[in-house]
């Protein structure tokens, strides 16, 4: 495998080994200096202090989950290791990494230890010291100064930042406030840097995609296409982890938009006639890709199939090509609702005006789930309802959007319509409801067990317009040439609307 | 693939579908009857009530980590769900689960919405109620009783167990000292039912280390024989989490007992020469596994691979002769460290007596892990040191056994011996010291980047010995043939003294 990446070998940088992607450590660097930027632009000084992910085992055992850094931690610093501390001079930029002391048994179970001098280089920080050293360096520079630490409201989980803090913290003037809306704001344009990173594992994950594409098979279970999935994402781009749980969703599984935990563990057989819903996505160094793509699972679209698969196609497509700065998502999500629902009302399952379903509420039983979300270090990235930016709305639908913002350039987003046939709304509907003048009940019937589609892409939004990630499949025609053996990625791009970046597939092999 | 396991089609079962192993509920209602039976005899009554565990996100964010029920709960109930309790009713044997009320949303995102008839006959339970209804059910039926809820110190984390609690808690007689002890002893001893869970799990880890061995090549990264492995023991075996981190540590990596966390993640390229230390283990609905197989990457060993690779298969095999019910688990170790001891002075890396370098503790120095662990639905498995079993020792090595207790039926646990030649201990060696009269430095120096060699063993102990659940090659030859395309499973077992149990594999494909 070549090597990839736009690290040289003079600068300091992850990878995975060779044939995988190098981050140069710039790109921290990158964004500490956008960081001290933007603190120093709304009037602040002092220090800004960071705390990293810890270690964790699980419930009362030894068992160590592997250590996966906490984002923001990750922006700043890109360190690997658990239980690090890091600050930043908001005045100087000078940049203190604090890594935890360890004891010699450390040297017989876990590895060498190294000492600062080797994680100041290799993560090209300005100093590094140990976290038992943070109080006397606070107290050696930063009395009477400020302290900034992360505190806020993560705005899809309801749950909050975890403040550094130390002994003795309480003699300096400790400001919780400042720091969150800024770093968050900053994660939510990425650089370009960020943005390779982001292509090379949207690269692999389409690459995994159109392995698992070609390989299933009726007969296996479902999981057997997460076990395929997670071995060309790791085996060939040496992505350790995922960017979420895995959804193998075939026939009426696909109904359930988050299938797959351990509640519904992609556990059933896949049977001939039914559509897969995949929605998979690997994760490089803490950035994350987020890819669906919905298939017959035999290889050829039945007439309903094809109906729906292309009703969600056209919301994709429609929406790719309106987005660009400037345009609002909530405009996008009722763009992409109305072209789901007008190929509701043309399949037979819905009767009546587009608009007009779409304002009682009933075209959000179909599609509940907001369009897209922005991604990048979270799958769900933060940023979304930031204070002074447009707030969640309380429509079905539109209230499951993670961000009401208008798009900017140097955001990346998925795009994800779906059409679902959801257990619960069904019967619902079925049974009769305020609904019925809309519903065709004898046709609803008939796709009871039908499953749903969603296709996903990640999209970057450009001064002009966007650049898709995803190298996917995504017309019918690509989907069943692809999955009777044909080639990918194409001589010849059919769609150039998606704006699909087809690459030289750098993880070699992936899709063979 | 064939249907496998006990559970006939009549009996409640777990299984991840067609061709992986079907677990009765029989097993928990097992479990459940010994701690009712014991509770009774050591005098208790009430009721028992146990709290399951909960789902979790990921820092700040709402990224969910793929659900894994707490250990305790999982052997008296089974149950995959998170977020709940059960009861179990210490003078009548009348269990009850208690289940989360989900709220509608559920139905859209998640899935269907069961009612609690539904898991009482999937869990084999006598009732099922929601967890909000606990209060209740405790006070209409446990007041002025006791409830034993689960308080103990976990002794390879020092961590304690989380007990059991609900609103009103405060108002009964509670007891934290009782279970613990009793629950945690009677997980040391396997019921047949969970045997035969144990020995899949350890069929279809030993299949994918056969698969890894077979397909290895110089020049991958490490990392490939975890995305390998991962991928047999999940896509023929439904094994969606690993009993452990993957340690894929070839050459000098191979000197660090735990490679493979995030620290040192199997990220290095493998070298022509280098012996490899694969420690990789499978987990089937929380029962674990825990394998180790060493060989040289390019298939065939070196002298200096062949002496210190016999030397620890050959403390494999004396242990496990040697083991039976009564036999002191210190006194296995020691037998270990004398048979690699031994090796090392065949090999002149050592000089002397093998006895006498023991008692110096430099053999430690080279075998600093413990001779192995109680294995179960935890890797490190409980009741280690339970009060009044003999206590840990304070010597190097032997203070590294997770328990010291005399082996009884029963009993399941790893035979994992190792020669390692780590890094921070041939520098103090090399550099001079106490032990100098015992080492040739002239022959360390020529193991300095050899890594290590590990092998380990599930085995159950029997009335008259022991059973070995691995079905792993071990033999030298063994190995270099299968390396080289030699049929596995063999047609004829020429180490009748690791007691393998070669099984028709079950999971057809996986050593394919």
């Amino acid at each position: 495998m070549a090597t990839v990446g736009s690290a040289t070998s003079e600068t300091p940088f992850f990878s995975m080994g060779e044939g995988t992607f190098k981050i140069p450590m710039t790109l921290y660097a990158e964004n500490r200096r956008r960081l001290v930027e933007n603190m120093k632009k709304n009037g602040h000084s002092g220090v800004i202090l960071l705390k990293g992910g810890e270690q964790t085992t699980r419930h009362d055992t030894d068992h160590e989950d592997i250590f996966r850094q906490e984002s923001y931690f990750h922006w700043a610093f890109g360190t690997v290791e658990a239980d690090c501390f890091a600050a930043l001079d908001v005045d100087t930029g000078k940049s203190t990494l604090f890594i935890p002391r360890l004891p010699e048994a450390y040297s017989i179970w876990m590895g060498t230890i190294h000492p600062p001098a080797r994680f100041l280089k290799r993560y090209a920080v300005d100093a590094c010291q140990f976290v038992d050293e943070i109080p006397t360096v606070m107290a050696a520079d930063y009395k009477g100064k400020t302290i900034h630490v992360l505190y806020g409201r993560n705005s899809d989980s309801g749950n909050f930042a975890e403040p550094a803090s130390f002994k003795g913290i309480e003699e300096f003037q400790v400001d919780r406030d400042s720091l969150f809306p800024i770093i968050a704001n900053l994660r939510v344009f990425k650089t370009e840097a960020e943005l390779e990173v982001m292509r090379y594992v949207s690269e692999v994950t389409s690459a995994a995609h159109v392995a698992v594409m070609r390989q299933v098979q009726v007969g296996w279970n479902e999981y057997q296409m997460e076990a395929l999935f997670k071995f060309h994402t790791y085996n060939y781009g040496g992505c350790r982890h995922e960017a979420y749980t895995c959804i193998c969703a075939c026939g009426p599984s696909g109904a359930t938009l988050h299938y797959g935990h351990a509640g519904a563990p992609n556990d059933r057989p896949i049977k001939d006639g039914q559509i897969g819903l995949l929605d998979m996505g690997a994760e490089y160094s803490c950035y994350c890709s987020d890819i669906t793509c919905s298939y017959p699972v035999n290889g050829r679209f039945t007439q309903d199939q094809k109906d729906i698969y292309q009703g969600v196609l056209d919301a994709v497509i429609a929406v790719e090509t309106a987005m660009k700065p400037g345009v609002s998502w909530h405009d996008m999500h009722h763009l992409a609702l109305k072209t789901v629902t007008e190929a509701l009302i043309k399949t037979g399952v819905l009767v009546g005006d587009a608009e007009e379903i779409i304002k009682s509420q009933l075209a959000a039983k179909f599609m509940p789930s907001g369009l897209g979300h922005l991604i990048g270090l979270d799958t769900h990235d933060v940023g979304g309802y930031l204070k002074g930016f447009p707030e969640r709305s309380t429509l079905d639908g539109f209230k499951s959007l993670r961000t009401a913002r208008d798009l900017e350039e140097n955001m990346v987003l998925t795009v994800e319509p779906g059409i679902y046939f959801i257990e619960s709304q069904v019967n619902m509907l079925l049974a009769g409801s305020e609904f019925d003048k809309y519903i065709n009940k004898e046709r609803l019937e008939q796709f009871r067990y039908f499953g749903g589609v969603r296709i996903e892409d990640v999209v970057l939004v450009k001064s002009d317009g966007i650049e898709n990630f995803t190298q996917t499949p995504r017309g019918i025609d690509e989907i069943e040439s692809v999955m009777s053996g044909g080639q990918w990625p194409p001589a010849e791009d059919k769609y150039p609307q998606l704006k699909r970046q087809f690459t030289t597939w750098r993880s070699a092999g992936l899709s063979q």
